[in-house]
Formats: C-alpha cells, sequence, structure tokens
C-alpha cells in the first residue's frame, strides 16, 4: 500500500513531466520519420519537377495566409494583454504558433514524401505504402506532441508563478490561439482544395477528356496543392485546436467541478502522454505488417487503440486513489477509445466503395445526373444517423459513470487518438499526390495501379478523419458548454443546486430557444459562404482553364506547355479572400448572443453543435460517397470509364 | 360600459358560434366559386381531353391514397377507442376526414380549372388569372372553413357533455387525425409530383430534346397529375392540419396556463372566424384589381390581412376585460399577420427571377452542372437565415407580449392566413397544368405566352406557401412543447416555480442534450428517405419514358401515341409505397424518446425544430431558386435556351 501511495503522490506531482516526456519521444519520432523518407530516393528528374512545383506552390499558399493571419493575431494579441493579461495573451501566441508549425513542418513532409512514394511504387505497393504512411505519421506525431508540449509547459509555467484558478484561466488564451489558426487553416485550405478539384475537373475531364492528373491541365498543379493545404495542413490545424481545446476544457470542467480532486486536473495530460506512445506503437505496426494496404491501416488504429487502452489501465488505478472509483473512470476513457472505432467503422462503411451506399449512387448515376445527386444527398443525410446515436450514447454512458468530468474524459481519450488518425488523413493527400507525379511524370502503368489503389484507400481515411474530427468537435464543444455553466456559476457565486436564477438554461425559455436558432443557423450560414466561396472560385479556374486551352491549342495536343502557376495563383488569391467572412461568422454571432445575454450564448453554443453536427456529417460522408462511386464506376462497374453513368452525355439524341 | 360588458359576455358565449357562421359563410364562398368555374368553358375537345386524362390520373391515385390511409386510420381508430376514450377516437375520424375532404375536393376543382383557365388565356390574361385564382381559392376556402368548422362544432359537442379539462383534452384526437392525413398526403404527393417531374424532364428534354409538357414525352400526364396531388391536395392537407393543431394547441395552452380567463380558449376561434372574411375580401379583389398577376396575388395577400388586422381590434378589445390588457393581446395577433407578409416577401427575393440570389446561380450554370449545384445548395442555406431571424423575433415580442399564450396567439393569426396563402398555392398547378393543357392541344402562341407567365408567378407562390407553412409549423411546435410541458406539471400537480423536479428541461441535463440530437435526426433521416424514394420512382420513370421511345420510334415522330398511363402507373405505386417509412420515422422516434422519460421526449420536440427548420427552408428555397434559374435562362439569359448554360453540354469536344 505504502508503495502504491508513493506511486499515486508521484504521479499527482509530476503527471505533466510524465505527458511532457512522452511529447519530447513523440517529436523524437517524428524527426526519425523525416530522416528515413529524406533518406529515399526522390525519383527522376521529371519527377522532382514536378513535386518541386507542388511544393512551391503550397509553400507560396501557406507563407501568405500565414502573413494573413499574423496580422489579425497580433490585433487580438494586443486585445488579449490589455483587457485580460500577459499570460493568456502569451498562451494565444504559443496556442497560435504551436497549431501553425504543426501544419507546417507535416505539410512540407508530405510534400516531400510524394514523389519518394511514386518512386517507392515502381518497387512494390508494400514500401510505397510505408513511405506514404511514414510521410503522413509526421504530421500525425506533431499535432499530438505539439499540443501536449504546448499546454503542458503552459500549464507548468502558470501554476509556478500564478494562483491555481488563474493559472487555468491562462489556458483559455492557448485555446484561442489555437482556434484562430485552425479556422483560416481548414477554411482557406478548404475553399483551395475544393475549389482546385472542382475547376481542374469540370473543364479538364468533361469538357476536355483528360484524365485525372494530366499534365495538360493547366489547373491539375494547383489541384495537387490543394490536396496538402486542405487534407494536411488545414485538417493537422483543425485537429491540433479540438485536442489542445479538450484537454483544457478537461483541466476547466475538473478543477471546476472537482475542485477537492487534483487528480482530475493531471490525468487528462495523462491520457494524451500514453496515447502518444499508443501512436507510435501503431505507426510501427503499419512498417512491420504485410497485408492489404486499407486493412494495415484500420489494424494499425486498433493496434494503437489497443496500447493506450491498456496503459491507460495502471495510470487511471494508480492516480485516483480508491475512494474515487477508478473503474468508472478508466470506462469513461474506453468509451472515446470506443468511440474512435465506431466512427471509423460507420464512416468506412458510408464511403467505401464495397458496401451498399455508394454502390446506390453509382448505380443511381445510370439514369442521370439529377438522380445522381439526389441519391448522393440522400445517403449523406443517411450518414448522420448512426454517429448521432452513437454519440448520444457515449454521453449518455460517460455521464452516468462519471458526470460531466467522464464526458470530458471520454472526449479527451477520444481526441489523443489523434495521433494515429492523423497519420491516415495526411496519407491521403501523399498517396493522391503520389499518383499525380506518376501520371505527369509517365511512369509505368503498375506503378499507376499501386498508386490509385492506395489513392482510393487514401480517399475513405480522409472522409474516416472527417468523421472523427466532426464526431470528436461536438463532444468537446459540450464539455466546454459544460465548464461555461461551470465558470458562470463559480463567477457569480452560485453553485449547485436549483436555485441558480438568471442562469437557468431551460428549454421553456425563449431566450435559449433564440439561442438555438441562432446557434442552429450557424452551421448552415457558414456553409453557406464556404459553399459560395468555393463555387466562385472553382469558375474562375474554370474560365482560365477554357482561356488558355483556346489561346494556345498547342496544351491539348501536347506541344505547349500550359501556365500552371496562373491556376495556382487564382486559388491562392480566392482562398484567402473568401475566408474572411465566413471567419468573422462565428465572432459576429457569439458577440450577438452575448448582447442579448449568458443564457442566449449558452443556448446558441449548443444550438451550433446540433446542427453542426448533422451538416457536417452529410456534408463530408456525402462527398466521401460521391468521390468514390465514381471510382467504383471508374473500376468498369455500370459501364465504366466512359459509360453514360461515368460521363453523364446524353444517350439519346 | 353596460353595452360593452354585455357584448363581452355575448362573445364570450357564442364567439365559438360566430367562428362557426364564418366558416359557413367560407363554404358558401367556396360553392360558389365552384358554380363560376363550372360556368367556364371547358376548351375543345383535344383540351377536355387532356384534362380528364389528368383528372383520371389525379383521381385514381388519391382514392388509392384514401384506401391505404383509412386502413391505417381504422387501426388507431380502434387504439385510441380502446386506450382513451370514445371522444378522442371520434375527434380522430373527424379530423382525418375534413382533412382528406378539404384537400380532395380542392384538388377535383383544380383539375377541373386547367382546361377552362387556358380556355380563358385565349381571350386574355385577366381572365385566365381569374379562372385559375377562383379554382385555387376553392382548396383555400375549404381548408379554413372545413378546420374552424370540425375544431369548432366538435369543441361544442364535447363541451356540453363533458367537463371542461375532458373537452379540451379530447380535442388532440381531432389534431391527430389531421396529422395522420397531413404526412401521407404530403409525402405520397411530394413523392409523386418530383418523381413524376424528375423523370420526365431527364429523358424527356434533356435526351430527346423535347419541350415541357410535350404531348410526345411519356411521362407528361403524371408530371401535370402530381403538380395536383403534391401542391394542391398535398398542400392542403399539411396547412389543414398545422392550423386545426395551432388552433388546438392556443386553446390548450389558453386552458393550461390561464385558468382564471375563459376568454383565452374563445379567442382563438374569433381570430380564426374574422380571417375567413378576410379571405374572402382577398379573393373579392383579385376578381375586380387589374394590373399585373404577380402584383395582383401579393396584393390580395396585403389586403387580407388588413381587413383581418381591422377586425381584430375591435374584438380583441371586447373579449378581454381591461384587467387582461387586450392591446398586448392584439399586438400578439398582429405579429402573426406580420410575419405572414414577411416570410412572403423573404421567399419571394429568393426565389424570384427579378432578385439576385436566383441570377447566381443561373450566371453560375455558365461554369458547368457542379458550380449550379454548388451555388444553388449556398443559396438555399443562406435562405434559412432571415426567416429563422424573424422567427427568433416573433417569439421574443409576441411572449414580451403575452407569455406563453402571446406566442400561441400569433401563431393562431399567422395560420389563419392560410385561407388567401392557399389560394395563392393552388393557383401554381392550375397555372402549370393550363399550361401542359395549352401546349399539347396546340393552342395559338399568344395563349401560350399567358399560361408561361402565370406560370412563372405560379411558381414563386408555391415557393411562398412552403416558406409560410414551415415557418408556421416551426412557430406552432414550439407552442405544441409549451402546451406539453404545462400538461405534464398539471398531470404531475406540481405547477410553476422552479421546484419542478423531474420535469426541467435544462440544457445542462444530459437527457435533454440526448432528446435534442435524436430530434434534430429526425428531418435529416425524413429527408433522406423521401429524397432516396424521388430518386428511385424517379429513375423507374426514367427507365420507362427510355423503353417506349425505343419500343416505339414512332412515338419522337408524333406518329405513335405513347402510353401515358404506364408512367402514371409507376409513380402512383411508388408514391404508395414509399411514403410509409418517412411516415412511420416520426412514430418510432417518438416512442424511442418516450422510453427514455419525458424529458427526453420534451427535448426531441424542440430538436426537431431546430434542425427541422433549416432543412426546410433551405430545400424549399433552393429548390424554388433553381426551378426559377432555369425559367430565368430560358427567358434568354447567359445564352437562353439550348445554351451551354442551360442544356449543360460540353463546349469543347
Amino acid at each position: 500500500m505504502t508503495v502504491l501511495s508513493l506511486a499515486t503522490s508521484f504521479l499527482l506531482q509530476s503527471g505533466i513531466w510524465f505527458a511532457l516526456i512522452c511529447a519530447i519521444i513523440g517529436l523524437g519520432a517524428a524527426l526519425y520519420l523525416i530522416r528515413l523518407i529524406f533518406a529515399q530516393s526522390p525519383g527522376n528528374d521529371r519527377m522532382r519537377q514536378i513535386a518541386a512545383a507542388i511544393e512551391e506552390g503550397a509553400k507560396a499558399y501557406l507563407n501568405r495566409q500565414i502573413i494573413s493571419v499574423s496580422i489579425i493575431a497580433v490585433v487580438i494579441f494586443v486585445l488579449l494583454a490589455f483587457t485580460r493579461d500577459l499570460f493568456t495573451a502569451a498562451g494565444f501566441c504559443i496556442g497560435a504558433v504551436c497549431s501553425m508549425l504543426a501544419g507546417y513542418v507535416g505539410m512540407r513532409v508530405a510534400v516531400i514524401s510524394n514523389c519518394r512514394t511514386a518512386q517507392a511504387a515502381t518497387k512494390s505497393q508494400e514500401s510505397a505504402l510505408r513511405v506514404a504512411f511514414n510521410g503522413g505519421a509526421v504530421t500525425g506525431l506533431l499535432v499530438v506532441a505539439l499540443a501536449l508540449l504546448s499546454v503542458g509547459l503552459f500549464f507548468l509555467i502558470c501554476k509556478a508563478v500564478l494562483p491555481l484558478d488563474k493559472a487555468v484561466g491562462s489556458m483559455v488564451g492557448l485555446a484561442l490561439g489555437a482556434s484562430l489558426i485552425s479556422v483560416f487553416a481548414r477554411l482557406g485550405g478548404g475553399i483551395y482544395t475544393k475549389a482546385a478539384d472542382v475547376g481542374a475537373d469540370l473543364v479538364g475531364k468533361i469538357e476536355s477528356n483528360l484524365e485525372e492528373d494530366d499534365p495538360r491541365n493547366p489547373a491539375t498543379i494547383a489541384d495537387n496543392v490543394g490536396d496538402n493545404v486542405g487534407d494536411c495542413a488545414g485538417m493537422a490545424a483543425d485537429v491540433f485546436e479540438t485536442y489542445a481545446v479538450s484537454i483544457i476544457g478537461a483541466i476547466l470542467v475538473g478543477f471546476l467541478t472537482l475542485p477537492n480532486t487534483p487528480e482530475a486536473i493531471i490525468y487528462p495530460f495523462l491520457l494524451g502522454g500514453i496515447s502518444v506512445i499508443g501512436a507510435i506503437a501503431g505507426i510501427f505496426y503499419v512498417n512491420v505488417r504485410k497485408t492489404k494496404p486499407g486493412r494495415v491501416l484500420v489494424e494499425a488504429v486498433l493496434a494503437s487503440a489497443l496500447v493506450s487502452a491498456i496503459l491507460y489501465w495502471p495510470i487511471t488505478t494508480l492516480l485516483f486513489p480508491q475512494t474515487h472509483s477508478p473503474q468508472q473512470i478508466y470506462l469513461a476513457a474506453l468509451i472515446g477509445l470506443l468511440m474512435t472505432g465506431i466512427i471509423v467503422a460507420i464512416t468506412n462503411y458510408y464511403t467505401a466503395t464495397e458496401f451498399s451506399p455508394v454502390r446506390k449512387i453509382a448505380r443511381a448515376s445510370e439514369t442521370g445526373h439529377a438522380t445522381n445527386i439526389i441519391a448522393g444527398l440522400a445517403i449523406g443525410q443517411h450518414a448522420t444517423a448512426l454517429p448521432v446515436i452513437f454519440i448520444a450514447l457515449a454521453i449518455l454512458s460517460s455521464y452516468y459513470f462519471a458526470g460531466l468530468y467522464g464526458i470530458a474524459t471520454a472526449v479527451t481519450s477520444m481526441l489523443s487518438m489523434a495521433g494515429i488518425i492523423i497519420s491516415l488523413d495526411a496519407f491521403g493527400p501523399i498517396t493522391d499526390n503520389a499518383g499525380g507525379v506518376a501520371v505527369m511524370s509517365d511512369l509505368p502503368k503498375e506503378t499507376r495501379m499501386i498508386t490509385d489503389e492506395l489513392d482510393a484507400v487514401g480517399n475513405t481515411m480522409k472522409a474516416v478523419t472527417k468523421g472523427y474530427a466532426i464526431a470528436s468537435a461536438g463532444l468537446a464543444a459540450l464539455v466546454l458548454f459544460g465548464s461555461y455553466v461551470s465558470e458562470l456559476r463559480a463567477h457569480f457565486g452560485q453553485i449547485g443546486g436549483h436555485d441558480i436564477g438568471p442562469f437557468e438554461f431551460s428549454l421553456e425559455r425563449p431566450q435559449i430557444i433564440i439561442g438555438l436558432f441562432l446557434g442552429g443557423l450557424l452551421p448552415f450560414l457558414f456553409s453557406a459562404f464556404s459553399l459560395e466561396a468555393v463555387g466562385k472560385a472553382a469558375g474562375a479556374v474554370v474560365k482560365e482553364v477554357r482561356r488558355q486551352l483556346a489561346a494556345k491549342p498547342g496544351i491539348l495536343k501536347g506541344t505547349d506547355l500550359p501556365e500552371y502557376g496562373a491556376c495556382v495563383d487564382i486559388v491562392t488569391k480566392a482562398a484567402l479572400r473568401e475566408m474572411i467572412v465566413p471567419a468573422l461568422l462565428p465572432v459576429v454571432f457569439v458577440l450577438v448572443a452575448a448582447f442579448f445575454g449568458y443564457v442566449v450564448l449558452g443556448g446558441l453554443l449548443v444550438g451550433t453543435i446540433v446542427t453542426g453536427l448533422f451538416v457536417a456529417i452529410s456534408m463530408t460522408s456525402g462527398g466521401g460517397a460521391w468521390d468514390n462511386a465514381k471510382k467504383y464506376i471508374e473500376e468498369g462497374n455500370f459501364g465504366g470509364k466512359g459509360s453514360f453513368a461515368h460521363q453523364d452525355r446524353p444517350l439519346i439524341r
């Protein structure tokens, strides 16, 4: 018993240090992977040229994005320093810089990995898979390691010089910094990648009958750049934010709702630290296991979750004294791991070519584009049911095990899986780009077949990551709502019971209904502006491609080179310009709601989660299913490439 | 003062009789209009033939729908009679029969009006407008008159033989009956009309280059039938239900929250009765005013609202004794009228060809179908913002004026405008069909131009009615939530204050969050199943049309007659089969939520309103805007008919 209680007090004292050490191990592993990738051959001159063009476009975009966002960041920094305090402002900087760093370095490595993956594909599928996966794993490791490092170090510093409540409060600055980068990186990257993709396909594939990644398509480099800035840098910043925010949210909830349990503040760090080890285990697994690519990756997630689940147990029982029922808390943590698996499985069902949803869309294409669109919209909406039902079950059960802190624990453990999940996600753009490099540098057909298969797996993995990001963000937002209410009560000195007067968040109050409506509107309006931005930018790309093809007929014959830079420039500018309005929307809505009072603001938060979950899942799952329905037809089903179902050309004329 | 208080007690005693007399006047006006329409010439043989084919298809569908629904109705009747009481069961029958009657008779008159409108269009636009409008007005008058009559008479009977609380409770049966018909008529009609429309257009217009309503298109009769069963019979049943339910909801709220104010139960009837007079005034206005069609109709709504607003004042001041501040209640009633105008204006902006949203979609078509779809989705989502913000303001202000009863009053006055609004809506299918009759019977070009212009106005009116139906249903559902909570408290004897124990609907409770999620899922899943049904049925129509055109090449040359009946049969069967699953969804969800308890059920109700509003508005406004973007291009913009923007054929090949 003495040994045990010694271990308990040791964990309580140095739990954060443990997490920091794990984070540093994670950074070391990322560095090791970078060295591994650099040691690979980047292929022939043509391949290096194309990779360099993609790299240049991606760097140019990200540099301009950083400059734009930095201006806004400086304004917010000054505001925070004056209205709150220097610690909160410093936290803001740290959050913003680390989030940016994870996305930036990760994307640079991803871009470097693409030609190396293509080159490895000339040898074997296995080596191509490993190069691509290791490239993506750098981003995954950077996200969790930097998030844990920044939150942990900043908390240690704050705790050393400030009283505990102030220290916890300053963490909000770090969360805000991560949020700022997240909104802009995800939005800008998203607009960039979709506009380039739609623009390239509309003229290139449909009007001019070119293959994907055909070097004669003037928008092809922009398309490849888009995958990196959107799915790699954008998603990294997005999940970095959710991860950092949910650890901070868990600390807040632990501090506010369990004031006599200091363990509750340490536990989220321990979960995060252990999961870095779990992620490394998963990465190792991919590098030794030999089987089909889709299977290896799913197994790696399971391996990673299993290692985490096993290591959670001793830590949880050691940290929490017997009176606090470590079993209950451990079960809440397990729910987070389980939810990751469930969401992966559900999204996989709705977006992979093996299952009926994708095939239904493909079949609907036989009767024209209208029935295709109707089927895709329907599948997207269908796909919301299971995730939302499981999220509801996760809320119920983790709340049952440990109250609001139970939900916070489940969210933290779910998000601590980000290391392995983001590795899968960043695998997507690398294989997509590897396919592009292979096509553009005329590598043999077998090589392309390998990259094509990896690309299809990448498509599903991208959709899976989005499902994971949405579900975890939904749960994290609930924790934020809980900590918002707890802090209101703590601040205004009215804790517990029913006698909460002005802070009653009852559905019977018109303020709550209005908050729910305003909050519910936010995802729809955000989506409307983002869609509009993509449509406008894609239209501009279409016009530019048409102009180039008309001005230089040699491009299509292969005797003239297209100006790739023109399309890259159009989407870069469009993404940076169009992301401003949607990025401001949440700020404006929060200010308006706050004007009506704390209760309306609380309703707004919940309303945003309610509609946001559905809008987001229906769009990402529907999008993934549409994308793979196309691939399913291209595999030769329903007439295959060039058939009515594929090209949408009238049968009877 | 004695005269005034005499009048007050007279109104209190015979307010319901006043409403019944107004309803009978409304029925009389409908009969008069039917006689007027029958007096019109139905045109030449060919026109009568086509109208007869449409009539036959519509009757056949509605008869089969009635048989299917009747089976379900009998089961529910027996269940109600055994689990509740005979009065509730009888109410259920009355609600179902009256709702069905309004839609059935209205649709029969609409079908009779189509060839008469086409014939009138050979004379002048004005006379065509009046025939079509009067045909639609029959449905409008039937909806409000039958709803008022059934609710009023049934309430009088119940009150005479039951204690007041039981009498009020039995009204729920009537609401349930109306709901049953509403769900099936709207769903079945909706699936029918959209499947026939998409199917007819995909092969007819796009593959075979036929004009709208070309008699060589085998799906053209099904398309015309669809407009009647969907927009006329379906919408009539839908609004009948919302109207009946909201009067009953207002009675319930008045009874439960203002137990010492018997006036509160009478007032909804008075609002309804007056508005029948308002609707007749609006109908009269259309028959005497000479100006552009779109303008006449909007002015008629204003005239109708003005008459109602003026007549509301004396009734309100007389009914409510000075102590109950009749001004406040009058203001709440005005908010309902105002909301009708605001929703009409907003929907008009988003769906009429004169404004930028429709033109943006038309412009986006220049760069291909993908940018067109993206633009349409974005406009649909944009279109949710203003209605929801105004609904929020209406809730705030009417609650401010008279609490929950204020919201109930606003909803009742908004829905009492249904007489004139449904007249506009049913005008849509009549003009659409008149255009069909004109094209198919080769009437001169000038006649078709008249029917085309009326048809475009009808499109906007259909979208406007949908916006009105959605907004009023959203508000009505809030009243239902209020009466649900009030009844729970009354039933379990815990009225008022904070000490409400198990019936606290706070956002902090996981049960409420889960209820919100489940409720939020319902509209998405309902929409998913409905979309899927439309897509499948449309695909079947496409295949049938292709089969007929391939089997009999003479059809396209005009030497062979297509088998219209085959397409009518396909959509009839598909609509009846496919409506079952989505119609069952709400029942299943309510049962599941009820299993988790009253609180989850309350959360479910609100969650459904939150996402339902957005999903519904984005779909109807987006749909209306898309439809009119097509018409805008067909008017000669962005290249006009047959251009790239219109036909979506690649520019470069």
